[in-house]
């Protein structure tokens, strides 16, 4: 985004630095491309402040993204910048001893419990909820929960949520909505994801 | 975007492998937020398939993406991925001895034939021209030269382009378009951009 002046500026008794470091709610949807590794990229710029990030992805399968995960990783290691925690669902999270028994539906939710404790105890400043827009679109995580516990987080940790068909109340919610709209896509004209691409 | 199989299978010759691994021209355009923080995004998997990366930024200000351009070239720096080189026209492109008299067109121009220059020699498998849709909008590169040397690029070299107003004939080059676009930001509520966020 350009650096410029704001449109409106608001009536609401906080000072220019306090409006500006207020936390954020971000959700990139939409059925294009783009909305994960926006993510990622925004995380980039949160390892550069020396914040820690934990990243939390809410899918089945770990194989996509692989390359963000290898790349964090190597940079929360680096001790150049912030850490980087990363949490799967695919591999059963890793504070679970036991998932065998777990549906994706209770993996879902117990996801958001443990990211409703770090929020409570302020254990990052960047959170990436990836995908998490799907287990509240299909009800496996009740939106106004998460909405709730949005609003009241404490201290100052941004939240970057994931995934198509984000639920009309978590946009309303957020501050930051970003629709990835599909213009055109290789698999429209028969290409196969490929690697370095998609993963 | 999920796994999934492509909806029509082109009559065109290749195998499955070889239309899988064909180099792509991708584009994010739109006014939302997330163009360049996707392509940096997908710069992190072409870093962990050790791909060298070539990012040229057409920005005159060098201010933005800091985080990204850190946390590229410690990875590129790290050994254990792909190799990042990182041209900034805000700075005067490296490659430039004396740039004191050059106009931001004049710089525009000189960065292209650069990349140019790099896609014959085959320098790169993963190019990020950030922004550079602004320069090909303004009319300072002509949109039908880059088109060209896009689609007569030898080898297997990926290129995406970001920036608002996508020229149509570069849209229709691309294989892989995506329009963010805004439904929500925090400067329409007045908040400026904050570190970590916008840079």
């Amino acid at each position: 985004m350009p650096k410029g002046q704001p449109s409106v500026v608001p009536d609401d008794g906080l000072t220019t630095r306090q409006r500006r470091n207020r936390p954020l709610i971000a959700v990139h949807t939409g059925i294009g491309k783009g909305k994960s590794t926006a993510a990622f990229g925004l995380a980039l710029r949160a390892w550069n402040q020396g914040w820690p990030i934990g990243v939390f992805q809410f899918v089945k399968s770990a194989k996509w993204k692989v390359g963000e995960e290898r790349a964090l990783r190597v940079l929360g290691a680096s001790g150049e910048g912030g850490t980087v925690a990363w949490h799967k669902m695919g591999e059963g999270w890793s504070w679970i001893q036991r998932d065998g028994e777990m549906s994706s539906e209770d993996a879902a939710r117990e996801g958001w419990e443990q990211v409703k404790r770090d929020l409570a105890a302020e254990t990052y400043r960047m959170y990436v909820l990836d995908e998490f827009a799907y287990p509240m679109h299909w009800g496996w995580v009740d939106t106004d929960e998460v909405v709730a516990a949005l609003r009241e987080r404490p201290g100052n940790q941004h939240v970057v949520i994931t995934g198509r068909n984000a639920p009309q109340a978590l946009v309303d919610a957020a501050d930051l909505v970003t629709d990835m709209s599909k213009v055109k896509h290789p698999m429209d004209a028969g290409q196969k994801g490929q690697r370095g691409i998609e993963w």
